[in-house]
């Protein structure tokens, strides 16, 4: 079968996509309870980037990057849920160290695969368990917490607008973050109440009387550098900052240490594979379901902005990386030039 | 009353000390459950200096300084606590808005003081309350959090030995990080196995190394500025950092991103009222008589450079913020020159 490989990690991400080499890997052997799921689409993700670069150091090289995807379920290694799954369509997440999606087959768990509602789509169904299931994430973890109400610093991402609309059904006070004047007006139009403009100078005392107002008392936060510094120091004394990205590619700064000690606000983080661990995969599938029903009528839908062949996917990505708001990249790795 | 009175808070600390005026303040008036205490000494700490700057705006100005300080109760404002007080020697720390120790008489609530053995002097006595507490507090968070060792920042600070003594005594391992070559010597002398200088280059490295060797998934950080990102760096997954001081005066920065998302290390603060509140009073006073035993004893002590009066305050704290490291200033409020 044709994968992409990576060989090794470089810091500077151009450097990375471009070692990206179209190899022939022998077909992957089954394990009980495993499956071989042939691909048909598989995004191209912020961690996936992240992997390129060596900062997700979760991989032995060389490896196939790709932490999702969805194809169909062409054989079992055994065990009911493999065997249930046979020629079902998929969405699957990869959170360990295999060979990820960016190859003609990749093998999971049976437990790790989706099936998909017939009227979700390759493209849509493509970028399932990342995206929309973080937004979920985020969005439970405010509201179990008690929060009244959440700050988001990556307003206008694909995981902000997903966001939006799931604050929007269960009626939840979201304060969007935005970077440019014109995403203010983008994010309304969907239906966002809150929306600051972070390019404002009067950004870091609106955002203060807003979490005031309306009790912000977590934020997620996907921005870093001195963002997150500002975030934290314009939310009440008590406030959670959850960290699961960092647009910005800098190192968290401008914390107020008063902030941190005497007003008791805190830093951690958030990401997909350790929330997926605490609620179980029964918990996961019935998120799954719901987002499932979402992008079926149309209420959740993430942007495409191309296809790419193995045999483009190092030029498209290198484009990708600089367009990334017009939509994401999906790799399809049968299909041809 | 004769008192030490702050009427503006200024960000620059030597304007904010030459900004305090002795004044005569009428004797306050005592309600139920509280007493009046004829102070005896009162120090300056790394808190009192946050509050002149306004960077600790608990207080509503005009205000006396002063957190915590040593006295004789002459008054109950009534109750049995405070009848049982009157004409005990004792420690007494405030955390409200009321006015502070830097006067000849303070109020306080009867819970809030700790009557002194007659083998803790004046000076130990003055210093009971914040800085040996908060070392108990510092120490009991991490092994009541399972954690099998802990980083200090601060190595060489009162506290900092005074938390070599402790984990000494419970046989706790402790990473004392100090930032001169000089305080290596020192601190082993006080009985610290682990020491590591910050000036050294290797310095990351090896306390990368210490922790993965003993277990090191907390640390105590008081210096802030790069030091909070290059402490949370050299820790492993899942460690938590509580910040409790800002001996740099610097913004927390150069946090990994990748630190905090995918290897869910977090910052949080601690403070000692925080920390009381949590204890309840009782607990407060069980750790209180504990420390007083190792006082009496001469296992723990603060050290101090100079006794100031009313008068000569402003002089001598101007010189105290240049010359820390030679131990605490203690503001006698009933001496003259």
């Amino acid at each position: 079968m044709r994968a992409l490989l990576l060989e090794n990690y470089h810091d500077d991400l151009a450097t990375a996509i471009r070692s990206l080499k179209v190899v022939e890997r022998p077909r992957p052997v089954l394990g009980p309870g495993e499956v071989l799921v042939r691909v048909d689409a598989a995004p191209c993700n912020p961690s996936d980037l992240l992997l390129l670069q060596g900062k997700y150091s979760l991989k032995t090289l060389p490896t196939v990057p790709g932490w999702e995807g969805t194809g169909t379920v062409v054989e079992s290694g055994g065990g009911w849920l493999g065997w249930w799954l046979r020629g079902k369509r998929v969405a699957c997440s990869l959170q360990d160290d295999r060979d990820g999606t960016w190859a003609e087959y990749v093998v999971a768990s049976a437990w790790q695969c989706i099936p998909l509602r017939g009227n979700v789509s390759v493209e849509q169904g493509a970028c399932l368990t990342i995206n929309p299931l973080t937004a979920v994430g985020l969005l439970e973890t405010a509201r179990r917490g008690r929060h009244l109400a959440a700050i988001h610093t990556a307003g206008a991402s694909q995981l902000g607008r997903m966001l939006i609309v799931l604050a929007k059904e269960a009626g939840y006070p979201l304060i969007n973050v935005v970077r440019r004047a014109e995403q203010v007006e983008l994010l309304q139009s969907l239906g966002a109440v809150y929306v600051l403009d972070s390019s404002q100078d009067r950004f870091a005392t609106e955002l203060k009387s807003l979490c005031e107002r309306l009790g912000g008392t977590i934020a997620f936060e996907a921005v870093a550098g001195e963002m997150t510094g500002v975030v934290i120091r314009a939310m009440p004394a008590g406030s959670q900052v959850y960290l699961y990205g960092a647009l910005s590619e800098e190192a968290c700064g401008g914390i107020d240490p008063i902030d941190i000690i005497f007003h008791l606000k805190s830093l951690r983080g958030f990401y997909l594979g350790a929330w997926a661990k605490e609620r179980g995969a029964m918990g996961m599938l019935r998120a799954a379901n719901r987002v499932q029903r979402m992008i079926a009528d149309g209420r959740l839908a993430t942007r495409i902005q191309r296809r790419l062949t193995l045999d483009g996917a190092v030029e498209g990505l290198l484009h990708y990386v600089s367009h990334m708001t017009d939509g994401k990249v999906l790799i399809t790795p049968h299909a041809h030039d």
